[in-house]
């Protein structure tokens, strides 16, 4: 360990010692499960908090992973192995070692000694982790999301102030927000979905608060050593919350003063106990590699601190009910979304041959594009990008032709008119058009009829990346399917990217 | 014109008035060319200032261009048509006519006026629109980087000061440098290739000036209305200076009351007269719709900006000069590049008949890999995709296998390793790599000798995006003409993006 650089979460294995594993960690996550073998028969928790595993000699069998979601169908007690420690398994005992000094290891001088901790129980259910009438997890999750949308938002819209007005209340941030709406910038950092989601959040963000929010890919901010100063509030989202590069990041952005406010799905994560503050989604445990759940969870999340941020804001009162209530609808609006499933499995058979598609997004659905064509990329393997609208014109538009597939995104907002022209362009050029349109608009939106329309909701404008991103969630599902490919573990990919 | 939205630069012909054209515009360019036909022998200006059109009655030749290029093989002498103005044609006479109150158009109470304007003289010699011994312009662009680098850096680099140390002046900014120090932070603002020659320059201002640079895409800012404050600064930047989303945001930033600097290569341009001061990159004509000398001259003006910035600090000081030593290196080892021409060539036959390509770059080459991937698609109609190498994977990763080729920048600076490890990490799926390294690394980037490397000669870490871009644009060159497209304007695309 004293020679290894970077982060790492290894376990060996020896011919010369058998029965016997050494597992030691630094940087990445690294769980060691234990299940006690005749406390099986009683469900409930009998083991005392203070129960040390080197003193306890009942039989158990134990479990290393990275990930809690393997552990729980065989055990709920865990122990977080902390950087630096060694843990050896020899005949079903446990040990773990530390060196006790940290800086020993640089001077070569370390004393190992041996450590006793208690164990955790996992707040998880079996439940969450069976994949129950669906075939695949993605789909599962995907199907899900009017209960995520729901649990996300329990409890944090409520009818306060002397007024009783509908208003956001996110426990975790209130005694910061004074901090937060003093702040010189707010800085978005995250990476791929998470990313993404931040970016759909943020003109929302912008307007409610007025300050600008920079939008910052964790690793390159790390790679560039970008200026973060104390009246920054950095903003770090992560679904598994133990994202390397966002780690680093958050890390950095401590050192350099800045308020750090995290926004995971995963409770006691290594970003969740870094952070100042921050907000938990509460989108259940995502399974499937492809982030499709946590993604919306995530945008909900972001505008409800948008709102939280504003609260204070006389002027733009009305369109803070008027998200509000749009919220308190959106579950029912993905519901009906979720109708769309045998159109976009129709639409995905027409692309199975496809080897590229662009997605035009522009606004709010900027992000959208971004999305949905990463969706398609890391699970149908399908070379699908997005694309900024407005930046048509300045390269992209030279590959429109007669047998590109090209997804355009025109629901009803600011930049409508906008979008229409990117339609009418791209006809011109005899693209090969998917538009995703607001209710009632398919007819005009396809008026030479040549393009393929998707129907979608109206929600109020900061929300309808949400409702326009499962349509496109549902087609990279049934691509991947159709294509053969492994939908819950894309190749080459791992759900949490605990390494850089 | 009083029923139209939006900009636009017309020519009307009619059936009913032969021998007679009505041109007017609004946001669009349009010049009006003018060449006295008894005046063609003498090559000596012979027009006196306060010469009007009206009122000359020589027999002359008119033309109508939105591009001075356009123009200038015929004469030299134009007029530029201003907002709301209608040029009328007759017999060879020209009538200019404009509303007397702009307001009038609303109330519909306009009186029409003749108007009286002198001719101005574009600064622009036949040659430069001459391909001279090449085949193409963007290939005489592309080869002719080392001269537009020298005269981008003419008389900018100077030994100055009491202690006769190396310094940068840039004469349209020395008044604004005291503003541009003070201010919250730096937002650099373009569309297309001129976008990704500010995220190239990003770092280098952010380490020299200690303020935060934000990115900005012209269309989003404006899209968004993202906030833009008085304490910041706005950098504007766009080859030709007319492009109409960066003027958009120009005027948005403008009204913000934000200081606004120019960086273009148009003297007289609509960014030139609107901003409050800037940096002409003195890159001499680009005809080639795909950008490549304006891209490198870019650049350099942008790290001359940062030094200028950063001028002030005892601490960058020995940094400040390896940079300028740099600089004025920079042309002797672009043209080494450009000896790279024939193996680009070689590499272009490779990869003739491929549908995708992915470029991995991180650092101060994520700008070089958005770039080459956009000279690809734009020229060469491949779908080609610049991928940020920090995010490969959170699901880019998903695509490598053995078919698809993928580019990846590794070029010696502080992210070296992390680069080594991406190549590593991309060997390992089989990927067919070309792998862009320093002198001297082709060896061991390619250990198992399955990836192509281009070497390029190493220089300071911030000017390494302007040799790194050269054998991308050479391929792009390469594959355009190999796969039978044309070069110098790409299907669907127009040089100067006048139009939203």
């Amino acid at each position: 360990m004293r020679h290894l650089e970077g982060a790492y979460a290894l376990i060996f294995k020896s011919w010369h010692y058998p029965n016997e594993l050494i597992a030691c960690k630094l940087g990445s996550p690294l769980l060691l499960g234990v299940k006690e073998l005749d406390q099986g028969k009683s469900n409930t928790h009998v083991f005392q908090d203070a129960h040390f595993l080197s003193k306890n000699d009942h039989p158990k069998e134990c479990f290393l992973s990275s990930d809690p979601h393997a552990l729980v169908e065989h055990t709920k007690k865990v122990l977080v192995i902390e950087d630096g420690e060694v843990v050896h398994l020899k005949d079903g005992g446990v040990t773990i070692l530390k060196s006790e000094n940290e800086r020993g290891r640089r001077n070569g001088i370390s004393r190992i000694a041996s450590v006793e901790r208690a164990l955790s129980v996992l707040e998880m259910e079996v439940e969450q982790i069976n994949k129950g009438k669906y075939d695949h997890y993605m789909q599962k999750e995907i199907h899900e999301q009017p209960e995520s949308l729901t649990t996300t938002m329990r409890g944090r819209l409520i009818r306060g102030g002397s007024r009783k007005t509908k208003t956001v209340l996110l426990g975790g941030l209130k005694d910061h927000l004074k901090t937060i709406r003093r702040s010189r910038r707010i800085v978005f950092i995250g990476c791929g979905t998470s990313y993404n989601a931040a970016l759909a959040s943020r003109p929302i963000l912008e307007e409610l608060s007025g300050i600008p929010v920079s939008m910052e890919i964790a690793s390159d901010l790390w790679d560039r050593q970008g200026p973060i100063y104390r009246e920054d509030t950095a903003v770090f989202v992560s679904q598994s919350g133990e994202t390397a590069d966002t780690l680093l990041a958050l890390d950095y952005a401590r050192e350099n003063g800045a308020l750090c406010v995290g926004i995971t799905n995963t409770v006691g994560s290594s970003i969740a106990r870094k952070t100042h503050c921050g907000v938990h989604i509460n989108a259940g445990a995502e399974i499937g590699v492809a982030s499709t759940k946590a993604y919306t969870s995530q945008i909900v999340v972001m505008v409800m601190l948008a709102l939280a941020i504003g609260s204070d804001t006389i002027s733009s009162q009305k369109r803070r009910e008027a998200i509000i209530d749009g919220l308190l609808d959106l579950p029912y609006k993905v519901k009906e979304v979720l109708k769309l499933d045998e159109e976009m499995k129709d639409l995905a058979q027409l692309l199975i041959d496809e080897q590229s598609l662009l997605v035009f997004g522009r606004g709010y659905n900027y992000a959208t594009a971004l999305e949905g064509a990463l969706k398609v990329k890391e699970v149908a393997l399908m070379h699908s990008e997005g694309i900024l609208a407005g930046e048509m014109k300045h390269g992209p538009l030279a590959l429109a032709d007669e047998n590109l597939p090209i997804a355009v995104i025109a629901t009803r907002d600011a930049c409508f008119s906008k979008q229409q022209s990117v339609i009418q362009q791209l006809h011109a050029r005899k693209g090969r058009l998917i538009v995703m349109c607001s209710k009632g608009d398919a007819a005009s939106v396809s008026s030479s009829g040549s393009c393929r329309a998707i129907e979608v909701p109206q929600v109020e404008d900061c929300l309808q990346p949400v409702l326009n991103i499962v349509p496109l969630q549902l087609l990279a599902y049934h691509l991947t399917v159709l294509r053969g490919h492994n939908v819950d573990q894309p190749r080459n990919l791992a759900k949490s990217v605990t390494t850089q």
